[in-house]
């Protein structure tokens, strides 16, 4: 096709998919190019001349740096449908590959440390893409002057959480800086997984009348580190939620027709929620009072002025499935360790596209936006 | 077996390795069960109580801190041969995965950039081990306040090292960092890609009677990089020999059997030979008149007090080859646009093992060691 054909075909898909619920899904190939066209007409500039926190939060400033940087040069079709990991065809199967570095400040915290979360990151958002995770690898960046003792401790909880979720770490790289130049040690984890299951997810997936499913209690990690960095007043008995969904995950695709599931890290929530109604071009309207959020977490929130809509996990993941089976898959959810909390949050509807609606306890409805700025940085 | 039944047989594979030159080779499982006998003996300690720059420098202690730390934690057979890559058997093929971080300064240097750079030396890592490339991701810490367009022109160059290549960057990450916590832009690449040959290649592979042939001049990229920080008085005509190797490395392959191929990144040529004298337990014989060094080269390090046997170069490996087929491996090497300052650089012997021996112009002999301290900090 040339430029002109794949616009105008988009244009007809785009409107199809806006309109006609009913109509079949499109193919791997039709999101990619419907992805693709609704990239190049966004046009998106980075109008700032140099990068801010905000750009590393996960919200919009994140999404136009990637869209008008990264994927502006790099622009290829397994990039661009821009997942959790790249869907790939190698020997004759589909492996999934993804990265991400950790800049976590402090490097310990309740309920883990830069080690797990990195591993457990990974091993996530190769769970998510639907793939059975197997390989990691690991690049340390490490500041001069970095006590061997801690790198010891998160080698053995990178180590210990590896086993945990089945994985091995094959490959790994040693970088050092002189002091000034770093945080003591920041990790980034690359993982390889293959999807066995005949299935396509993605946020293109999604239609009216699906459900929105929450898989446990929102915010805990995001919280945990804003206490944990001792720049407030608060104690409270609250630890990460970081751990490896894969199981969980399986336990759901083997349970239910599932259109899209993304785990809600940097941005939290909203920031998944607001992709895929933009992707998708639909409406997501969610119930407040059905969000799963601790006391603890909400009283910290509202003491930090913030939302726990916004803030990260790293053991949670936002399910989009079959309204049909919305309660199976709720169900299948609470029968799982991981899942006690798991709830259904909202549903899909048509319209407003592009939109996410909040219907408030008191019988109001607002718009959740996406982030802007960085409340919470370096936060993963 | 168990692990007395192991490490007897890695003990008479050993002996057999070091004193029959004539028998045949180590299947792969034997080499990764030799490999990691060695490591259990070794039992190496990482002495000092913090990270220093050393640590990063490719030589002695980043290999010290590797085994005591990394692999005492990871252990697995896939990362123990610590080769550039793992080799992963997936979806029925053989897979290779690799990973490194960036952390060069200046992150632009006469001759390519950090992004350049990234992609290239990712790329080396796979074809060194014989892989055809195929995916790369890309991480990216990013400090507050690095200029946007800086970071544009560093994707730029990986786009258009990737395209050079024939590899497709097909997922990323981006993180920000506070300003004095990094410098300025940070990338780890990861790769993936295809072992179709049917090779091992490794050093435990060589052999007494190989040759050891350099691909070209050395020490050009660490040169570049020290003249480029601008803390030396020096000016000189040259630019890094950042290149990505698949091409060249393919067509040593398919003309002559090939031991083992290595890139001489951080720590330079006297490391890939000391690893290889180390873990092949042979001696590696090489004559000081037939390295090619270009003058400029030569020049600097004698300012400098370095030896280019220890500079990083991020475009020439290392090959070790069938000594009856020395002729033909440089050769089809000089036939290549990246391979025309070829040559055959000394010999493999039985003994004395496991050293790097040099003879000097003059007529003498001296000890190459591994790489102690760190020269040139944060040289990739």
């Amino acid at each position: 096709m040339t430029a002109d054909q794949t616009a105008a075909w988009a244009e007809q898909a785009i409107a199809e998919a806006a309109h006609e619920p009913g109509s079949a899904h499109p193919s791997r190939e039709e999101q990619v190019l419907l992805r693709i066209e609704r990239a190049r007409r966004r046009r998106p500039k980075v109008r700032e001349e140099r990068i801010t926190l905000a750009h590393g939060a996960g919200g919009k400033a994140t999404r136009t740096l990637i869209d008008a940087v990264f994927v502006d040069a790099f622009r290829n079709p397994a990039l661009e449908p821009l997942g959790d990991g790249a869907v790939l065809d190698v020997n004759g199967g589909r492996l999934v590959f993804t990265t991400d570095s950790y800049v976590v400040s402090p490097l310990f915290f309740p309920g883990g440390d830069i080690g797990d979360l990195a591993v457990n990151g990974t091993v996530n958002d190769l769970a998510v893409c639907g793939a059975r995770p197997l390989y990691l690898s690991a690049g340390f960046i490490l500041e001069e002057g970095f006590p061997v003792a801690d790198l010891r401790r998160i080698t053995a909880s990178m180590a210990a959480a590896a086993a945990h979720a089945g994985v091995t770490i094959v490959t790994g790289d040693t970088k050092v800086v002189q002091r000034g130049r770093g945080d003591g040690c920041y990790v980034t984890t690359s993982g390889v997984g293959v999807l066995e299951r005949e299935i396509t997810l993605g946020e293109p997936m999604v239609r009216p009348g699906d459900a929105v499913i929450v898989s446990g209690p929102i915010g805990e990690h995001g919280i945990t580190i804003m206490i944990a960095r001792g720049e407030l007043d608060i104690e409270a008995d609250l630890a990460s939620d970081t751990a490896a969904l894969h199981d969980i995950v399986a336990t759901l695709l083997d349970a239910v027709p599932v259109r899209m599931l993304r785990d809600a890290t940097r941005g939290g929530v909203a920031t998944v929620l607001n992709e895929v109604a933009q992707a998708a071009q639909v409406s997501v309207v969610i119930e407040e009072p059905a969000i799963p959020v601790r006391p603890v977490v909400t009283g910290a929130c509202e003491l930090l002025g913030l939302d726990p809509l916004y803030v990260a996990c790293e053991g949670r993941f936002v399910a989009v499935v079959d309204g049909d089976h919305a309660d199976a898959a709720v169900a299948a959810l609470r029968g799982h360790p991981l899942g006690e909390g798991a709830a259904v949050v909202g549903v899909v509807e048509a319209d407003p596209a592009g939109l996410v609606l909040l219907k408030t306890a008191f019988g109001g409805t607002r718009i959740v936006d996406v982030l802007v700025g960085d409340p919470l940085p370096r936060i993963c």
